[in-house]
């Protein structure tokens, strides 16, 4: 008989996102006249870059033509984007990176989730708490968890509370843990980890033979010119993180499909019996065996985002979010909210007014203001009494959206 | 201490493709002159057809506008797309197949890995020998098996042999097993399933409970009218069979990556306490969480495989290689050889002659003729002695090809 993998039915229903549309469809069917605006999910708005799209258009070209056709591409990726990628993203920030320590592929989020795959079950992961929810899910459905508990936890994981009460900087477990996930800027409190407190988590890696799974998917919103954009710039990190980019959110790449992961080759880990084994074979074994490479036009788009033009448009269009961020940020606290984020990272973490659950505010906000955001508790339990904002919209949204906060009220 | 994957350990090291690459290197430094001709790896060697190339650059430039952009789509992939296949891969041979029930992805050989997270570890899981690697390497990974034996076999796999002896047709298994991976037309034997045997399958997976991994990734070299295309034309099929395709080998998508999976909702699976599953929700909450779409621009070029222009292009690519396949087996048998397939497949897979082993066959077909092939004890135990040539070539290649198999002879 052929037996089903029992740890997906411990998942809870994939809540979050489909309750938010459940309950937005519900009100615009008994208002329809409403004009909701959107603030709830992730997704960037505006085009792709000039620069982008022209090299999109060459690259299609060339597989137009049978002498400039490209089949089969390394697993791995074109060495013209690994290259490209550890000159500007990591040479040029001192990190120590070498190009055939990036593993191109289609999204951080089958990345950080694929990843798991060459690790044991039986490592014990730290995820902070709020949490983008994948880290958690697949490692639910790999079976490294129990049950879920009543506050939606998941027995066997260990959760870092980042509240503001301590700056959303997690603080270095008690227990144990094999596997910690890190992510700065923070989806979705929009804080960023210092060198220091980076440097910190480095130094715990090292003592406890621990992997660091940092995800830096939002680190061009960086604009702090003292905050770390990858976790290589701090000494030693080679030895203890993977790290996991995107070009989802910079260059917008969201339905584009781009991704890179860096697994160094001076990272190890251990078997059963205590044996030191690199884990570099490991993921190069993974990823040659279980995926393709990434479409070669996305490949030369991706490219095209270091060119001098690319970078130059790259910036506009971060810089573009980071003022509605700026704009959303300046509104929330006229209007009175207690506000997080918005600085260093694309989203905005509020503290839901007069201690209301992020769920009745969620609701007040779409049924009062006609606004969407994301109740903070979907992300787990310390996101409970927070409510997360994204600044990927249209300026006129943004704007809209400022005016009906000020009447609406903190 | 972060322990990894174990089950990693027990592969043998990406032999077959790394060692034909050492071999090759080593011959063409030794003799530099020597024009090489390559027939080993089931690339292919024609540009994109034109309905696709003006899809896809349509495609790119919705992206370069703010009211046509596409960030995030349904990671289950477009619906134009999904319909399309439906209505063309589905309806049109008599599949009853739901455009829910297909999930769009970036290549076969992620899917027919990534199937196997959805289910326990404990099934037994049947290959044919000779068998594509990825589907043992992604079981050895998952931990399905023991360790590599002398020959080549993991413990606990079961293999099907398909030789001459039973016309590359695998029987069915004396013993209990609950995963049966198919693969027809047949890599590497180029051996197509009669609806006969297919329904025998069929039968047999509904008697055992067990799920049958269908790969159909070459059924456009079907030129046979009588072979089924979709093991869903085998009545109940969609109670008992997943099934893969792929745009690489039709569409020539090898490195523009678009394939697809079928998972019927009526498909199902059990829990250790003998609860019966849907199979369906499974693999969409693997998707939906693991995965996040493939790109909008690639997905467009798939879809533009199905317009009237698109499958008129496709027909033609897809018999120029037909043509090949038959020159190489025509001239093969005019040149003494035993040759099967290449009639409703891709690739020819030879007798060596005078009972020489692959290996010293490849061996001396590259320094007497120059010529590449893949030595069919790579796929497995039963390839000993076989060898397989792909018709993945340009007209002057094949030509080429053949006229120094005249010369070498059977």
């Amino acid at each position: 008989m052929a037996r089903i993998n029992e740890n997906y039915l411990k998942l809870k229903a994939g809540y979050l996102f489909p309750e938010i549309g459940r309950r937005v469809r519900e009100f615009s069917q008994a208002n329809p006249k409403a004009d909701i605006i959107r603030l709830g999910i992730g997704d960037v708005t505006e085009p792709l870059p000039p620069a982008i799209i022209k090299a999109m258009h060459g690259a299609v070209d060339e597989m137009a033509k049978r002498e400039s056709f490209h089949g089969y591409g390394p697993e791995q990726g074109y060495d013209f984007l690994r290259e490209a990628i550890v000159e500007n993203d990591f040479k040029a920030r001192g990190c120590d990176i070498a190009a055939d320590e990036v593993f191109i592929s289609d999204g951080s989020k089958c990345d950080t989730g694929n990843i798991l795959d060459i690790f044991g079950l039986d490592n014990r992961v730290a995820v902070q708490d709020p949490v983008y929810p994948v880290y958690v899910d697949t490692n639910v459905m790999a079976g490294r968890t129990g049950a879920a508990e009543a506050s939606g936890r998941y027995a066997g994981l260990v959760y870092l509370p980042c509240t503001a009460e301590n700056g959303f900087t997690p603080e270095l477990p008690q227990e144990k843990v094999d596997l910690i996930y890190l992510c700065s800027p923070n989806n979705p409190t929009g804080a960023t980890l210092t060198k220091e407190a980076l440097a910190k988590w480095v130094a715990f890696a090292k003592q406890n033979d621990a992997i660091l799974l940092f995800d830096a998917a939002y680190e061009a919103y960086i604009s702090d010119a003292s905050l770390p954009h990858s976790i290589y710039e701090v000494a030693g990190a080679r030895d203890v993180a993977i790290e996991f980019r995107s070009f989802s959110k910079n260059a917008g790449f969201t339905g584009t499909r781009c991704a890179y992961t860096v697994v160094p080759k001076s990272l190890t880990g251990t078997t059963a019996s205590g044996e030191r084994r690199e884990i570099y074979p490991l993921w190069n074994r993974r990823h040659t065996t279980k995926f393709n490479g990434v479409s070669y036009p996305v490949q030369v788009g991706a490219a095209a985002a270091y060119s001098p033009e690319g970078k130059a448009q790259i910036r506009e269009l971060v810089e573009f979010y980071l003022t509605n961020a700026k704009l959303l940020r300046e509104g929330l606290v006229k209007a009175g909210f207690i506000v997080f984020g918005g600085v260093n990272a694309p989203y905005l973490w509020l503290r839901t007014p007069n201690g209301a659950t992020s769920w009745d505010f969620f609701d007040r906000l779409l049924s009062e203001a006609h606004l969407v955001g994301t109740p903070g508790s979907g992300f787990g339990s310390c996101g409970e009494g927070y409510f997360r904002l994204s600044a990927f919209n249209s300026r006129k949204n943004v704007e809209e959206t400022l005016n009906r906060l000020m009447k609406f009220g903190g």
